[in-house]
């Protein structure tokens, strides 16, 4: 953390000092315009409002229609890849705190000798090794919101939500400038029917698979209808199944199937139930359905063991498909050459999936984290409004991959087993199987963006095999050079809407006279062609727009700090102090980041990354010329 | 952290849920009469309230005669074993995370060709390798005193300080049932002059170097005067220095010395000016000092680097000398036999330091971590009040030790450098050499308490050679058996007052008909003479007072839970709910901890831990009876 750049203050540095400028809007009187507004507290809407709270100048509302924030229920799968960006928002620590983790995940089908019992058929990790500095958590939907309310409350804008107002209506305004006109129904007591108009210059619907903004629109999902029903309870219970506290995936000869996910507490622990497989009657009973359904199936399943539920803590049936909405903006395909963007859509709004892969809170935050960067960069003027095509461009792809996959393993777990009387059941040996082929798309860690203005051809890929373009930046183990700590290279990123340079350096001297290092700090620093100098505002801080980080071969003992160029040593803020965290250099103990991420240790390398953690650009360390232009690409002077 | 025990909870699971029986005391009106009082919120007083509020049903007020909580300066230095006591009391990873990490320490020296300039002639890592799973690390007074504040909030007895309320007087009665009557002044506007009288069970004097209830006890603090005057100052500073990003011991031939310590933030830098080497005229001026003289002199002491202070967030002169009482509470020494105590100090009002170490807040913490689960485990009737004669007999002891040392680290500090004009004078090498040799005792590791009731006489330490009886339990890396989490062992204990029994097994199939840790289970679960049988109150959960873990040598992956004994699978709270956290097996990947412990493998043993997290007995597994008669030496039925 990084604090009292622009002089000491008392108490908790994570609670911004309010903006004076901007200061945070009534609680009583909401604002009748706003830059944004975001319909919808869950966590899309949260990922975005808290990206966009960092922000005081940018004139932020986020509305939704319940009473108050989520206590219970819903989701809990929290990703590896999702750790990354809670540790960008300034809250992994309390995640990894309260979390369950999830280590191993188990597979069981009926026993052969007694096929009225399960028995336990494979065990795997359940995240591979080195994927990610984080683990694959489980945490209660409604403690990441608490995590991201907090963060916005301790904001510059001390942002917090409107509750209690309903979307009902939306107009978009024809030409550039003009805003779209929402309308919203307050259902608070007291209030009921009475309406509000807010304006905005972009509205992101992140309302949820029933989204009122995509409706308006004129949007729909596209796919297989809320077919799949699964009961899911999250209950308190006395078992002596084994795998209890571990996540398990458990399929019976004739009662269906179970996905289990122990819970945060070391005592929760969440059931699901495919409720398709029920007996008949039960089935036909579907939406009368009762935890006691649930409860009684989840026993049939688990024989021989037993399973006493002695609480209940939340339940629901959760009928969802794997479902599109073909574009995330409100422009038409065939008008993106003429129209900009003024409407998203975000989350569960453009894509639904099943539970089962753990993925629809996850990839609703992505799609948030993707947007915020981008609203903000346009709103701030630092690059032109067509930026924000890119946003349904990426994220609309991923989403379909993402279904893909999620389509595929539901079938897999939906599926009967293999038997005489079903020849083209699964073999539980195939599910694990694609499991494991697999953890890379649950861990979120496998989202690659196409090419675009802000993602490189891969031309130059070869100088840091491990740092695709079109991924997220893997971080590694690095030493800071001025004060020695052990930390994660990738940890440089705080959700700040910052790009980043992370200069590798050639294996030789980087204090000699005319080492690459220099030549670059030279450019980047002095030349009028640097986007550092071109896109970094007059009186603000040299890192402000784009933040340069070294990683050096030599080992921190055999580096002089004081011999290295100064513009690694900037000085910043209203005294001009020197930030010494911008030097790194390889820390043994943990593997070295060079071989770790196949960085070319002759020629070292420059990797662009994104200020949503993406790598944008790897290019050669005397490519000033294409760096230039790649940011000349999509930035405003 | 565990939570939902005893039925599921929304919210923050660190907030408990506030106490019915024993509601927290009305803001307006302090009580009349409590089990504990303590005087002084600094880091010792905070401590003890703490550990205290824990239990709600001891009642515990505490007072300070300042207005509010501490917003700036004093110490600053958390030792490694400070940072393992905060992790049982459930905040570390804030201090992780905000504090700057001691990872080097530099030391420089006049330079031999220009001695009007320093250089720098050593750099060691700061703490060895291994010797705890926390780094040393540097954080505000204030934001530790935050800490514990809030997580006295959040206990279930919702305790917050009484401020603006000094002591005046105190009258112990006699008699076994007495309290001790004490007096209070408020300070605040509007009620000067108004006085309050608390009568209490126990008085702890956490009350700082000028301790009034030291003074109302008739005890004195004996030793250096306090002749050693340091300027201190928290700047931001522009430098070429360049180590200002790493702790810095540093000798000038003329100037005198430096101490300086980075902080938090990346900015912020601590410097200790020694002032008895200010050139004549300065020194004179001594009480006259102000904070130009101390940026005067670092400049001088500094040279040739540059030193520019652009802000003094906060600035003292300290002085100090090493001071410490004859005993820490009330019973004279001839009276011990016969007396009680009633009256305890802790923290400076018993032993004062040079800030040269950083020791003063760790070990005034230290003394309340001591005594808080002494006082509770009397006031809740697990063990006789003589128990509490144990306090002054080990921190004392401690006490003298650490000012031992720390008087001989100011005096190689403060010395002149051997020269022509100082052949008695110091060699800067050795004083690289006494920081490194004692590196454990500034890391607050080499505490070591003699043997009595409570630490036992090591007949059997060669089961467990790196668990040292008297020692803290020194932490290693393990793999929970049920949810193959990595964690350290030692994380198992959180500041609740239970005792602990590590049982590691031996290398033979723990759940074979027979085996030692079988027979070690029934004889805790079911004999009359078991510790754990005898001293749980009937109703309470069998590990509330005494909590049994296990160690198993065999991989995570080799044990099947189902098999081992039931006792360590306890069934708890209201539901009877399995508490799956009590096994571990070795953590390869980390090191195995029967290696790094030198545990026996062939015998295995049982490792007794007190509730402060110190070693207490190592007994072998078929000890039965030499286990019992240990608890029976201290414990009530
Ligand atoms: C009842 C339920 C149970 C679920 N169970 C699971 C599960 O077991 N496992 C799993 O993986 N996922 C589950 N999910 C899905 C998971 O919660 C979502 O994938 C995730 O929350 C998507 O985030 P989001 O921000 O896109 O939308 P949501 O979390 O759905 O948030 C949408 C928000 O918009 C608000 N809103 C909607 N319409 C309007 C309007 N017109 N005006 C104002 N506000 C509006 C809603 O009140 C809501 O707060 C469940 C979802 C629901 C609703
Ligand atoms: C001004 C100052 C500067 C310091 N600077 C450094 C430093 O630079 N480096 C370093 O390592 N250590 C420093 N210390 C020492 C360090 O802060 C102490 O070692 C540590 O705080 C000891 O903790 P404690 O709880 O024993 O006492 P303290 O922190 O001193 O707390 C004692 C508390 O008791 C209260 N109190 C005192 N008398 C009464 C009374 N009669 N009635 C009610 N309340 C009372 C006080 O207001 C105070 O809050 C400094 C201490 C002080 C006071």
């Amino acid at each position: 953390m990084q604090f009292h750049l622009n002089g000491f203050r008392t108490g908790d540095p994570a609670i911004s000092e309010a903006s004076t400028t901007h200061p945070a809007f009534s609680r009583e009187r909401p604002p009748e315009a706003v830059d944004v507004l975001i319909v919808g507290c869950g966590p899309a809407g949260l990922t975005l409002a808290t990206q966009l709270s960092a922000f005081p100048d940018i004139k932020t509302m986020i509305v939704d229609q319940k009473p108050g924030p989520l206590e219970l229920g819903q989701a809990d799968g929290i990703a590896c890849r999702t750790m990354e960006m809670f540790h960008a928002f300034g809250f992994c620590e309390k995640v990894l705190k309260e979390a369950y983790w999830v280590n191993e995940t188990t597979f069981w089908r009926p026993d052969d000798a007694r096929p009225d019992s399960i028995t336990r058929h494979g065990r795997v990790q359940d995240v591979e090794d080195g994927l990610s500095e984080f683990p694959h958590v489980i945490l209660n939907q409604a403690r990441v919101h608490d995590f991201y309310l907090e963060t916005m409350r301790g904001s510059p804008s001390r942002m917090a939500p409107y509750y209690s107002r309903r979307l009902t209506d939306m107009q978009i305004g024809d030409g550039e400038g003009s805003p779209v006109t929402a309308r919203f129904e307050r259902v608070d007591q007291g209030h009921e029917g009475e309406t509000e108009t807010v304006s905005a210059r972009y509205v992101v619907g992140c309302d949820g698979a029933r989204s009122a903004v995509r409706r308006l629109l004129g949007r729909e999902l596209r796919g297989d209808s809320a077919n799949q029903a699964w009961g899911v309870m999250d209950v308190l219970a006395v078992t002596d199944f084994p795998d209890i506290r571990r996540k398990s995936l458990i399929q019976s000869t004739d009662e269906g199937s179970i996905v289990l996910i122990p819970r945060e507490g070391d005592y929760l622990v969440r059931v699901y139930v495919e409720l398709d497989k029920l007996s008949e009657n039960e089935r036909v009973a579907n939406r009368n359905i009762t935890v006691d359904h649930l409860v009684a199936a989840a026993k049939r399943i688990l024989n021989p063991y037993s399973f006493d539920v002695k609480e209940v803590a939340w339940w629901s049936v959760y009928e969802i498909g794997q479902r599109l909405c073909d574009k995330f903006d409100d422009v038409p395909e065939d008008k993106v050459a003429e129209r900009l963007p003024r409407v998203f859509i975000a989350g569960d709004a453009c894509h639904t999936h099943s539970p089962k892969a753990g993925q629809g809170m996850n990839v609703s935050m992505q799609d948030a984290f993707n947007l915020g960067w981008k609203l903000a960069a346009v709103l701030r003027g630092q690059t032109p409004p067509d930026l924000l095509h890119s946003y349904s461009a990426e994220r609309q792809a991923i989403a379909g991959e993402l279904i893909d996959f999620d389509r595929e393993w539901a079938r897999m777990l939906s599926a009967p087993l293999k038997s005489a009387d079903h020849p083209d059941g699964v073999e539980p040996a195939d599910v694990q199987d694609y499991f494991v082929r697999h953890g890379r798309y649950t861990a979120g860690t496998a989202t690659r963006y196409r090419q675009s203005v802000i993602s490189a051809e891969p031309a130059h890929q070869h100088l840091a095999k491990g740092l695709m373009i079109g991924m997220r930046l893997h971080s590694a183990p690095v030493i800071r050079l001025a004060d020695a700590k052990p930390i994660e290279l990738g940890h440089a990123a705080t959700a700040d809407g910052r790009w980043r340079i992370y200069v590798f350096a050639p294996s030789d001297d980087p204090a000699a006279a005319g080492s690459s290092i220099e030549a670059l700090c030279k450019f980047l620093s002095g030349s009028p062609d640097s986007p550092v100098c071109k896109y970094t505002p007059e009186e603000a801080d040299i890192d402000s727009v784009i933040d340069v980080r070294a990683v050096f071969q030599q080992g921190h003992k055999d580096l002089a700090l004081e011999t290295l160029p100064a513009f690694l040593k900037p000085e910043k803020g209203r005294y001009g102090l020197i930030d010494y965290t911008k030097m790194f250099c390889p820390d043994p103990a943990h593997g070295d980041i060079f071989d770790m991420r196949g960085v070319n240790r002759d020629h070292g390398c420059m990797v662009v990354v994104r200020p949503d953690q993406y790598v944008a650009h790897v290019l050669p360390l005397e490519a000033h010329a294409d760096l230039a232009a790649f940011f000349d690409g999509f930035m405003l002077e």
